[in-house]
């Protein structure tokens, strides 16, 4: 019965609270219908403060950060928490063996991080998209053994171009991808992009991005067989280009269809498109995953960047490409459907599928 | 002799020469070897006054007005005036009549606009890429009654990339070429982009910039043949973006071979291509016309934008594209480069190659 | 009996309802407890269409525009329109003569211009500061013969400054004041300020506004006597600039005080300053009329901006001046409490002191 | 005789060569009349490495390392170098004992930091300001021993205000001062400010700045008496802001003059300002140390910052003031006016006065 759900939250932990995820984690979080955020963690540094002295003035997303937070003492990253599930926020060069420590001790961990997003029973997940290779965890070794397992997000610039390969992918078939991103700086964190580096300018490289860019779409777009998640075989080639904007990752995008398809019938597709979070009505779940818009000059970053409260991706400029079969723009929030915001989003259809049971 | 040419400047005037690329022109022009500034036109309302009066306080592209302009009284743009070459930064709602009266009365017409860039006989000059178009205007009506003839510069935006996909297709031979720009403001001209639109944002769209830019660099790399240019075979698909960046546009490119070819030879086929200004010394040609940086994160617009004194085109991150066959980031100045620099170094050419004696 | 009221909402319209005023005033009249958006009106050009096709584009305050004013076809500003209050976002250059006749057919009409705010009779209204002044419109003409009057919103830059000025003036009494602005690109309204002069840079000149930031305060914290207002005996001085920010204006301000205070007096002032707006606990009113933040680096606005959705003035660095006695920093946003948010907290005071009873 | 003292160079290193300031150091050197760059010293991890080793990409002010410092090892900051003078743009956390020692051994050092300003014998040396205060350093202990001596530089905010404050006092007296700085993100070197804290946005803090804009000025200004400096009678009042500016420190003054004066006489005064640079024509010295811009919306940092290559003060809208006397906005370039180039040139002075010969 739903309402005896409503009343029972599932305790929750941030790791890796004290950063630019950690924050947006907190901020969603904040009165939760699911979740009751009960243990931060960061670094040992942290570890004994109150979560305000620890941040020093570091709340970046927001005039003030929540009260949610500001009695909650930090904790050190170690799987001894009064919680059952763990946000994890944690930077790669530390989040491989903490989410696996979390995991084996029973714990179910939400990872923003690259570390575990091609180890073979974890799910890359992408809740609009992809709901069925949630299975995919009951293989993981701490599964059979303590329940706990791992669940990862991709990459931010590839999440909301996802939704969208997803919806055509569906309809008409996807062979190539040729995408060109235009990224916020708040995707690289805190501190983050010097000023003196992208002010006025462009930067037309992002350590590693492009890699994730070309890769891990074809493990989202993928099919769950037997234990494990066979590659689409979509071809994707990127430029990933920083560009001096706050949120709000924007991609070029050009694609090779199976079946032709007119640009009217694939804005029909786009904007009709439906996944388990919208039927589900997730708590995050926008009503509409993608919209499209008609005008010439748009989406852009400023304007659309908080429809659906950040979870919907917005596309425009749909029209043929004379060297693939469309183009087109994609638009979505980068640290809200690209990390925060969809970590919650699948721990939401976690919850309603039964994963966070106790 | 050369030293005889040098005292024999040929007398130049600017159509629009209170706009942006007409103060361009205007700052280029400022102690020419070749040329000197005799006269300035504008719109009907300026014409009479001191071009300082007539700016109102809109010079916009350095600190000082240059004294060789301060003198001159603003005229009309009507062909009457005490020059052989007009340098026209005209809007393309008013440029193609006017430019063609001056020809047909004997002017050199050097145009910045669309309009007359695809007349059978009129050149798309682009003098490193395809001197030997110049040849093209003696088939022009008004040069064999007055010696008048109209050249043309393309648009800003494949000015750089042109030159690129010229030494790629000498030596390979191009195909098909993926183009996504990100393009400055000052390509508007002024006032032309609002603070409101592009300040912390990208703008997916510019009106024709992509109609251009998939079109005019076929005419470019067309071949002369009778009394037309015959377009290369090339096919190219073309996104076009505003972002907030002074000067300078810079293109993501993805480029198909005929020939197979390696990062390396590629870097090398780049780095040593010279063109007819080089080989000439033109006073406006820079040493190299391609530059390659082979940082991870170069070229970027406010730190490359001025090799060569805004001449030079820089190119970065060249490496294989899954999908086409090579790709690489190509950055040029967009009003050098672009329009009045390229435009003067027509000039020089013509002069060296004879059409502008008198 | 105030459930009463609620139900008998008053219409209202728009001057100028395709500007960025306008478009605020739309924005906050959705939805409104004691408004109904009847009429929207702009220039002659407009007159006939459909809102959304008059602007043609140019929503730019949000993503979508409000339902409300879809439907409503825009008209000419002439005063036969069916609504009791006009909210004027017009242009100096029109504002002064449409106003007065609508004032003259009865019409309440609240003014974001400059025009009429030195009328004698026209109070320069504040709710916060001086609600005692809009007891001055019974001395206007119109009133005495239509019930139409007029009220005027100050500039956008010093509404913030005149509320922290009125709070110190309350209790330790203000000599002078020197103030430096560092006003958003947004108070230009639109296309406004071009790109290409404030993208990193900064414009120390913003025509008129020292003007009025050094005259308009001694109106408002003045005196209404008789049948006019005593001029507050403060004398200001001011710098006005144009920085690099979309949307708040930030004010570096000392102040000679009449009776010396310490730091931690005026702050506690600030904090506890309360108008009637507050005491009525009006729709538009924040909870607190100004916010003190005691962090070494704080008002920002991209940070600070929306406190109290965007009607709450934020106060930092409160600190010993060395040459008057304290100085600080004000944060306000300059289209919602500067402009807009402020005219329609304007007319709240008047639907509840019974002004707009019909 | 000249033509002799040209062609003996003094050897010159740089302390801190890795920084921002050092970098401006490489490049004001490269190819000067006076100096011959023989020696970069860093921290102990750059020690041993070529320098464009040691950068590993972190060349931030222009597009290309001069060949110079190519060529060059760094070493330690151990006075057992092959030079007569050295550059510091050492950080203040490590500079004071650094630069002390180096004076010590016979060095002669030229100091960005803050750490000696304030040491009796040292003086805070404004080549157009204050070149008497120069012998102030022979009444240095190490001078005495070694021959060695510290000159420092002020902060960059100040620098050129105070030239503005020289020209002022000299003909009029200044008795106060309130500044309000609008400064530039390369004043914080780099990595420095991050992006996500100033694009768009507005910081009115800078760390220890306004203590040392309300103080430098006294001792800059002030008189050589016996061995030490009696500071200027002056009361200055700061506000310090950081604005996403890349170059350029714009400050609007209000000032307080002994003698009335008018804008007409003060204009006159400040343009007409000659200081010793200019007397001896210094390599770096530019023609005018202060150019007064007349138009209502100058000076701005992108437009005017590199009068006299930098080196030049823009001053403009001169004006009443309603509380002091008189206002006035005053631009300078923070890292060449206010950092390496203002020690270059008080080295070029040094150079001419003798305090260099080896």
């Amino acid at each position: 019965m739903k309402t005896g759900l409503v009343f029972r939250k599932v305790k929750a932990g941030i790791l890796g609270a004290t950063g630019t995820v950690g924050q947006r984690f907190i901020q969603l979080l904040d009165g939760h219908l699911h979740f009751e955020l009960t243990e931060l963690c960061a670094s040992e540094k942290s570890s004994g403060k109150l979560y305000e002295e620890a941040l020093s003035g570091r709340w970046k997303i927001s005039s003030h950060i929540p009260e949610i937070a500001k009695k909650l003492t930090v904790k050190a990253c170690k799987p001894d928490l009064d919680c059952k599930i763990l946000f994890s926020g944690l930077d790669s060069s530390v989040a491989g063996e903490i989410e696996t420590d979390f995991a084996n001790k029973g714990y179910v961990v939400i990872s923003n991080s690259k570390n575990h997003r091609w180890d073979k029973h974890v799910p890359l997940l992408s809740a609009e998209v992809n709901p069925d290779h949630l299975e995919l965890v009951k293989h993981q070794e701490s599964y059979k053994k303590s329940g706990g397992f791992i669940v990862t997000n991709s990459n931010c610039t590839i999440m909301g171009v996802t939704i969208v390969l997803k919806a055509l992918t569906d309809k008409f078939g996807v062979e190539l991808v040729h995408l060109v991103s235009m990224q916020a700086i708040s995707g690289a964190g805190y501190p983050g992009v010097p000023s003196m580096d992208i002010l006025g300018n462009v930067v037309p490289h992002i350590g590693g991005e492009e890699e994730k860019a070309e890769t891990e779409p074809l493990k989202i777009l993928g099919t769950y067989k037997g234990d494990e998640i066979i590659n689409a075989p979509i071809k994707i080639s990127a430029h990933c280009n920083r560009v001096p904007v706050i949120d709000g990752h924007m991609c070029c995008i050009s694609v090779k269809l199976k079946k032709k398809a007119s640009v009217e019938e694939i804005t029909e597709v786009l904007q009709e498109f439906r996944g388990e979070p919208q039927l589900l009505k997730l708590p995050m779940a926008p009503d509409k995953a993608i919209i499209v818009r008609t005008e010439a000059d748009r989406p852009q970053p400023r304007v659309d960047l908080m429809e659906g409260k950040g979870m919907t991706t917005v596309v425009g400029r749909i029209r043929p490409c004379s060297l693939l079969d469309v183009k087109m723009v994609v638009l979505s929030h980068n640290t809200l459907r690209g990390a925060a915001g969809a970590a919650l989003l699948n721990a939401e259809l976690m919850y309603r599928k039964g994963y966070l049971s106790q």
